[in-house]
């Protein structure tokens, strides 16, 4: 936690919050903090800038905030992820938000399985407490949107084609002999398979609507791996 | 496990392997293979190729093997890394691994907490297995040297020096101004800070040595996540 995140319903007043629970344990366990000290804060969807801690104790602390930047830019690139493992999920969007992705699909995959999709893990609730950690680390503010698609051709042929109109389309999958492409000056919609990659009809359907499959060397990588050293090459 | 990494005392003759434990039962559990089916194999140190399951039961497998292709190529890339936290040490480890990296070096830095050099994840036994972990990702067999400085002027000063003669030697930092460059086409060190970076002072010791300090941007990305981003870059 780089900074602390505010919800709208931590300000007891317009520059003032009150924090408890894992937030205040962090200032005063991890962080160390006392009064006067400064932390790094943000606002949900907002600025960010700096907190000066007024009290703190064991139940809670406040601080009086000043919000006055705006938070980095988001990364211009919509990422389609087949569902992974739900053990391998938290990490995956809480890593791709700290890098600025800001819509994630999850979709379904041959070889994905069924079972993945009842996954606690896939609750609203989940998925925006990762996305929090990963704007905490990095210092962001804005939630990403992340959309559950547990059909997958009703979304790959029918909503895709119209999400990736006027953007580069990649499809990455190992094996394939066309290397990512790099330093790309324009958005982008990246789909990465599930781990053994898409089965050879699904990757015939990403590539009839206009998606280039494009491998990135001979070494399988996690998921979360291959979309920093993706997103490394293409931005 | 992508490849079911073989050591030599797991041959009984020369295409030969017998496995209980944690190999056995991924084969069992997670591949759900049989006999007859191949699995995906490499030796340690040494080459890649298929096993054919000949014998399999409660206790153990019997595979015959045939290794017969190289390993893919390891990255040109040396890590000198701050001590991270003991949680995030074995992921990065294993991510450094299956990027390619084959020389890691862990040093202290003033925000190194002491405590973490007493962790029992710095272990020869626990580096050696969350490497193969890497290695069994991404299908690759070589080991790395992990190397430990638990002092940073020795390694950083008298060392260090010698090792990035003839490499490009990035120093990674955030809020730095200059940016990380691209597709470098010569072997490079990267040394990468603590969670909250090197402190000024460490920052001038790797100049002055000749390190270059280079940013990924406005975002404060995990030590993991930052690697395989510089790497998507650099290479």
């Amino acid at each position: 936690m780089n900074y602390v995140l505010l919800e709208p319903e931590d300000f007891a007043a317009e520059d003032r919050v009150r924090l408890a629970g894992r937030r205040l344990r962090h200032v005063r366990e991890i962080l160390k903090s006392a009064i006067g000290d400064e932390v790094r804060v943000g606002v949900i969807n907002g600025k960010i800038g700096k907190g000066r801690i007024e009290r703190v104790d064991e139940d809670s602390l406040e601080m009086s905030v000043l919000l006055d930047c705006l938070p980095p830019d988001p990364l211009p690139l919509r990422l389609v992820l087949a569902l992974p493992r739900p053990k391998v999920l938290n990490r995956t969007i809480a890593a791709a938000t700290s890098m600025g992705i800001r819509e994630i699909d999850l979709i379904n995959s041959w070889r994905v399985e069924k079972s993945y999709w009842k996954s606690p893990r896939l609750s609203a609730e989940n998925l925006r407490m990762h996305s929090i950690l990963g704007l905490e680390q990095a210092g962001d503010t804005v939630l990403p949107t992340i959309r559950l698609h547990r059909l997958f051709k009703p979304f790959v042929r029918d909503e895709l084609p119209h999400i990736i109109h006027g953007r580069l389309a990649l499809l990455a999958q190992p094996g394939e002999e066309i290397e990512a492409p790099r330093q790309i000056l324009q958005p982008a919609v990246l789909a990465i398979g599930p781990e053994g990659g898409f089965i050879e009809r699904e990757v015939e359907t990403f590539r009839e609507i206009g998606f280039t499959p494009v491998s990135l060397g001979a070494r399988i990588l996690r998921v979360e791996t291959a979309v920093a050293c993706l997103i490394g090459r293409l931005f």
